[in-house]
């Protein structure tokens, strides 16, 4: 039995999705409740794909195979009555067995939150903080050029494996007021390591004016792994839906 | 010089305002800040009133006395610089020597917040979370019972002294539906310990069910210590303003 479950998290205290030696992480946390389920047998929770240490999510995604014969409804109530409480299962759906997690996921969405509220104790863990005067238009401007069919090889980490395809599709990257707040939206077919963060910084950087809009068309068309030296602070992501067709 | 600051604090990780033997409270944090501020001279922080262990503020008010010549503007910066993230100094004024940020009080508001969302792994430390359905008419009328000039011995600590007064006048206590919560507003010129989270909870109480509206009047009305049992979570909890003339 393929179980697909829909996951949110508050990443302030984990060090990202993966499991890692000595760290505490939220799939450590997903498979040691698994692990207790099961009776003290080893499953693995495949996520739609890693989230870094402090990102956020509200509909990160991981699928487990299991020969307990639980509903949906039990699932959803025994993971959650073992997870810690900033580990939350949102759905539980049973899947056919071609289902993967990673594999069969078609898009994603990302958000990034910047709050211009200037100092405010409850969001240090939860946004990004500006209190520099972003201009808008500007930003959108920027956003509007990682839309698109691109190699994104300016917008990744440098540590990347040469030969796999850097090509993503961009269906909508936009900037969005909000009240105390702006939104960034960043919806995809995939997303490479750490792009959505190099992204966000420089679409942040334009709205400073310490980049025109031109400077990250070029940075784009570069595809040079060294062009782009932001990266937005991880507090400020969340991975907010995954979508599979 | 009398200095009034107005601030705002993520009460989760504190044992309250109040400073107390080996316990983080946000006063300990405040005044040791003003200390390394004064070159090593204690200077006591004065608030309009304690706040309980994970109760959070919007707008809580203190004073202190200095002799340092700093403006308004350096005072916010100084203090936030040094002060933790979840706490954080919005606004400092000059008053005149008889101002006193708990006896010159004349009015404040609390905030309690519900979360009727489900698991939000988002809200854990800053709401209360009830998953089961409530009645939005009846704890509005419960809350009417509190309006007005009482004396409100059933709704604080049994612990009092005999002698202070227990009557306060509440100008609002009113209930309000919001997108994924519920908030209940209390206005008045003081609140005893406890009383916020009492009143909360015995409203709570109604919205389920488990009383009714007359039985709140027969609980205030009998003005006895021992009648009420039920106290809201603190973390829901935020003081949002203190008035002054």
């Amino acid at each position: 039995m393929v179980v697909k479950c829909v996951v949110s998290y508050d990443g302030t205290n984990y060090k990202g999705w993966q499991v890692q030696p000595n760290a505490n992480t939220i799939q450590k946390q997903i498979e040691e409740t698994l692990y207790q389920i099961h009776h003290c047998t080893r499953v693995e929770a495949v996520a739609s794909g890693r989230t870094d240490t402090h990102v956020h999510a509200l509909g990160q995604v991981f699928h487990f195979i299991t020969d307990l014969n639980l509903s949906e409804k039990d699932w959803k109530f025994k993971l959650n009555r073992l997870l810690p409480k900033d580990i939350r299962i949102r759905e539980v759906t049973f899947e056919t067995d071609d289902f993967h997690a990673r594999f069969s996921c078609t898009s994603k969405r990302y958000d990034y939150l910047i709050c211009t509220n200037g100092d405010d104790p409850f969001v240090r863990n939860y946004m990004y903080v500006e209190k520099r005067k972003l201009d808008l238009e500007r930003m959108t401007q920027a956003a509007h050029v990682f839309e698109g069919c691109h190699d994104f090889t300016s917008f990744t980490s440098s540590k990347i494996h040469e030969e796999k395809s850097r090509v993503r599709t961009i269906t909508e990257c936009s900037v969005h007021e909000e009240e105390n707040c702006i939104r960034m939206i960043f919806k995809g077919d995939g997303f490479l390591r750490y792009q959505v963060r190099m992204m966000a910084q420089t679409i942040i950087e334009v709205g400073l004016n310490h980049l025109e809009v031109n400077d990250v068309k070029e940075m784009l068309e570069a595809t040079d792994k060294h062009v782009c030296r932001y990266k937005a602070e991880a507090k400020g992501l969340y991975l907010v839906e995954v979508n599979y067709d």
